[in-house]
């Protein structure tokens, strides 16, 4: 490595620290241990866990001499790497009080301290390539926790009866702009997956070629005015309307609406990170499930879009939006927020499609332990599109590819809607 | 229509009703009441359901003055027609003793008549055109119904401690014949779906073009002796080999083995509708879910195929094969099973694709109630292609999709390999 | 034997075994079959299993050279004795077609065949006693699986959400009668358990002391008219009446009635052997768990007897009410049914004491095997006295103890209200 | 009250309140938080209970002008009256971070300021008496809610896979003693009850008459020693020597020892309070469940007592052993801890007796909402006598009545065997 590059990749990695430390400001140190379902972890495993990764896949292997922190580490924070060893239960991690939050800070310290030196040290070219190809996975996982952490802590704190917030927010003044229409997309033998210079995951991969027939897509996020139509249609109470899987699950939990929504003496309120405000209808919805994206649309007479259509559609559009360096923490309503006949591409909500979650054609996963990472997870789950408000802006690109099971709605998760041109 | 067409009508509904109860014949009484779990359904309840589907959206929409057989019928024989009213929950089938066995066969002689009676009447042009698009569901319908007929029968039978066999089988002696072989095929910009004359349900269209990379296809099945390597490999004990969704499964329910797999004195044997009998190398791997068919795939360095490599690559060959009718109900080795370069392209098991079962671009389900056939399920299953000795050859066709959850293995369900040209 | 007790015992033997079987005349041969619930057991099943019960303790081993009649049959039907080898788990009694009922048939004739052979043979008085104690304790054991199966029949058929009948019967018009009073029952150091010279199981010995204080008892079983105040005072919606445990209960079954009632247009009717009827008002409540009975006598302002207080008060009563052998199969009203101060002291409906089961002091279990018949079941048990309209009188005696989960309630239970003397 | 009495009151609510204090000292913030399972609560949570009880039922009941520190507390803190609001389901209590434990210390330190005034105000006669009475509950309350602290931290310590320990101990060296023997004890009609002037709670009254056959006790615990040998005769493995319940159990949780026992390098550990030792054979055998006590007293020929043989034997010993206030926290060897012919009659371990949980003949429970203290809960529960190295003496007495779910394992339960007299 060349010093500027060293140094870039050191400040790269205090920032990304500093930001995981500074999501965390607004905790209590009780808040940081409890796990309110198998989904979610406390925020003191993700601070662990984020670490242990430097730990297990660069120190180890780079570092001369390395001792690590704590033996019990790589039992404890481990997350799910069957091939590096055993680990705790995902389900009991909030029953782990040793070690304390305080330890895990100075594990943090640990960490970073070595994880300086070797940045600072001298290596072998060919060395430094490979330490510095996983240094950028490890940076992007750490992103990927963050905004975990933050959707983590959401659902933890709504266990709580009483809803305390996590971050005050002042209230925002952002019109709804624009009329939404389906924009157009002309098809063809076009290409996708990541194609350029910066970092993408290994599931991104290779860039290969896709029939689409054309098709149209929304201008617009569907937005809670919107959603409540369908409410009010008594969707929640249509079969014809969902997948099997689907309606099951509303029958099973008993849906009625998106996740965090209530209604307090007739008026529909949500649960925010910001606490409990009354619903703003220009507000794209958020915390739906696949299943509810899918009845929603076919109630609508649309569809999802395909992973392959939405990226076609909108990777030429500017990164910009509403993302998690923004600090809303909550989609808000489109305002001019666009590059191009897209509002809100990016950021405030991961936009749902109807593709489930496979390899690409040639796809090759990562070597070694790294390549449980990603691919192990290829079934049963579908792809989401676009970054969120928990997000951050330098962790995305449009090539990116999110996948949460069909089911679940803690994630920042929203709808926009495309159709077939007849 | 006229009469030969009629006729046709007729004569292929007489058979397709007498071979479900030809495929009844060997049962007890007793035997025609269990469920031994929820996917399968009592054989008096197969015998019910598809004489309803006939009464229900053929005699009650096209024969003048139909009277139905037993109002309750509508509730007990549905089996997942949310649009057309309530039905009994899945899970109880096998608690209804009464209609007795003997009012069910009473039921189809009656609707049999009634069919008859419609088939030959006069009826204007469009309204025959309709009713022989339905009467064409209704048929295969039944099929499908003959196949789960006996994946259901092999089910319930096994419960028995005992495992009675369901109907003798004589030793065949087929050779295993020809050396395994990746073919290449070659991809390009090709189309997939049902194009010519004959039936095929809404999930096959439309015709759409599809990109495919050249890739590799292998001429056999994988065979139980290729599937024990894997298995002596300890493949069942190492997580590397598994999705992460499979690894649970297998950890779950502590699977070593296919379905029907199990030692007696230190040596595989299965059972089979023909009863027990010790394992043959040289048949084909069968009652494996997708998690295993792909965690040995993933084990010999390979990986499934598509829905539409598969398809690509087989759609030329003639359907010719172990089916139904040769009533062998179990896969045989390959002997010279072959019409082109893949041995046992269709019949013997259905072979596990690795595309998730999602709509083709384009497609329309069935107006109607019959939209609920096929799309509510398109989501969280796999699809598998080729057909099964389960599977009746006039029932199948190449563009034929089947499928179901991953974790599924009570079909005849097996495994071709493929791989990428590197 | 002297011929005469041979001949008593050979006509005891064969009384019973007809009784079952006359049971078993109105079922379609599908119904023997089902097991509706873990609680329940096919009609089948307990042909078989009382017929195994004599194959298994008498024939194999008082019988010189007796063959088994299946091998597989003490698999299958031995019920839950450990230690005379495995069984089938009682969960999948439903599941198992094969032996045939007619086989089951078979399997009894062949046992009565060699039961009669032996009880007409030469024996050693010593072995002739052993056998007829034994004998005695298989058709008591029969007696209680006939009570068995009419309560499961019961249970099976109303999973047909058309609720068949079992067996017609005709209105009887039988006043209610008297006017319910507590009636005053000296205490003292008193003797429970069996004493005179007919048949008990271990369970009610040895005869032993126990001190009672003075009590009252009420002279009439509580009605659904009473117990329609209950539930129109919304008993099943306050707590404050329940036990911790069945205010769970109530929760988690969303229990709002006895078992078996349902309002059909805003009146309550219950489905009985005979098929549905409406409620009538003058019947001992039934099919009431010990939950239910305790959580009644709480609103009244009342409790339930002990078992001592209840043998105390009704033993000297004479044995004559409304048992099995009168083939109502449903509690009748009170009429003039009494032979002392309680009305419907016998039969009706068994009551609801509440006194655990547990062992009488210096107990002890049947030797060997049959140990298993009653001890281990000493725990989270109570205890229910007085037999019911499902009972055989023949198999009845005021010391008898039958016992249950507080949460059951297919059994034919209701209650008798006890209070302290203050 | 008088002067030394309103002292006296306020001492002890002082004592009482610090000792619970004391209890939570050693450990982390992060360990007032978790719950291990339904059984167990946070230690936050148990401080805030406690304190919770003094406030809704006396200061609001007693102190003019009372205002509640937080009005959510009612339903965050009530634990199961039904009757005096909804509360917080039970299993959930481990997801509440929100009061921080700094907010419960001053909910305490806000409480007691206000128990002071009202204790050192004057009152009305009758208001004082009602005050005392209500006042003694809440005190032994606290003390019982502190044995659970100690078993609650425990059981969520014992959920880190790397077993910290709560407060290291010193090794004692106390020798075992004696030479168990089985104590013949004389039967009668005898007195249960409470019977003295100090404070009981309403379920051990009143006292009342029973009979008892003469019996023999055994002077001895039950030691490890002693169940070293029905683990290897193999008694996990063995049905007979359980109850029907118990034995499912076993299978289910795979039990084969008490809890908290593990094998290191072959030789059993134990984790304790103290961090994980090696199993001292002769310490009494702690944390068996009733299911285990049973089977180790059936395979060992004798039995449990009942808890009356139990009181009538015992009653007359001083209370004195192995208590709370001995920062123990785990059962020690019997030594010479005896004051009569039963070594460790009080303290150490809690002694499961064959009694199932049920009211006293003529059995009052409290009146209102402290009726449900401990009358709802007399089902399905076995009754344990005798204090443990978690319960303070100056909370036990003789006749005190202990009562858990015969499966549950978690508290300081231990064997005293009894047998006949034949």
């Amino acid at each position: 490595m060349e010093t500027t590059e060293k140094e870039n990749m050191l400040k790269s990695y205090q920032t990304v620290r500093t930001f995981s430390e500074q999501l965390v400001q607004p905790l209590n140190l009780e808040d940081f241990i409890i796990q309110s379902m198998e989904d979610t972890s406390p925020p003191k495993w993700h601070l662990a866990h984020t670490t242990w990764f430097y730990e297990k896949f660069i120190l180890k292997e780079f570092a001369e001499d390395y001792q690590g922190f704590n033996v019990q580490f790589d039992y404890l924070f481990n997350s799910y790497y069957e091939t590096v060893g055993p680990f705790h239960p995902r389900i009991q991690r909030g029953l782990i009080t040793r070690p304390s939050v305080e330890e895990v800070f100075e594990y943090r310290r640990y960490v970073d301290l070595h994880m300086a030196d070797l940045l600072e040290s001298d290596k072998p070219e060919e060395k430094k390539e490979e330490l510095v190809r996983v240094l950028k996975i490890g940076l992007h996982h750490e992103q990927q926790h963050q905004e975990l952490l933050l959707t983590d802590i959401k659902h933890n704190l709504a266990q709580n009866p009483f809803l305390p917030s996590y971050q005050e927010q002042e209230k925002k003044n952002i019109p709804a702009a624009g009329s939404p229409s389906f924009v157009a997309v002309e098809g063809g033998l076009i290409e996708i997956g990541h194609s350029g210079e910066g970092f993408c995951f290994d599931n991104e991969t290779p860039l290969h070629k896709v029939w689409l027939d054309s098709y149209k897509l929304s201008s617009h996020l569907v937005t809670n005015r919107d959603y409540l139509a369908f409410i009010n249609d008594e969707g929640y109470k249509k079969p014809q309307f969902w997948l099997s899987d689907g309606w099951n699950t509303v029958c099973k939990y008993q849906w009625e609406s998106p996740l965090y929504w209530f209604k307090r003496e007739d008026e529909w309120h949500v649960y925010t990170l910001g606490g409990v405000k009354k619903l703003d209808p220009d507000e794209p919805v958020c915390h739906v499930s696949f299943y509810e994206a899918d009845a929603y649309a076919r109630w609508a007479g649309k569809r999802l879009p395909t992973e392959q259509e939405w990226e076609h559609a909108l990777a030429s559009q500017k990164i910009e939006g509403n993302f998690a360096e923004n600090e809303n923490y909550h989609p808000l309503p489109c305002g001019l927020n666009k590059s191009g006949p897209f509002y809100q591409a990016f950021g405030d909500v991961w936009e749902w499609t109807k593709s489930p979650y496979v390899s690409y054609p040639g796809n090759k996963p990562y070597e070694g332990a790294l390549g449980e990472y990603n691919a192990k997870f290829m079934c049963n789950q579908m792809v989401l599109r676009g970054g969120s408000c928990a997000t951050s802006s330098s962790h995305f690109r449009p090539s990116y590819r999110n996948f949460f099971q069909p089911e679940k709605r803690w994630q920042f998760s929203g709808i926009r809607l495309a159709e077939d041109v007849r």
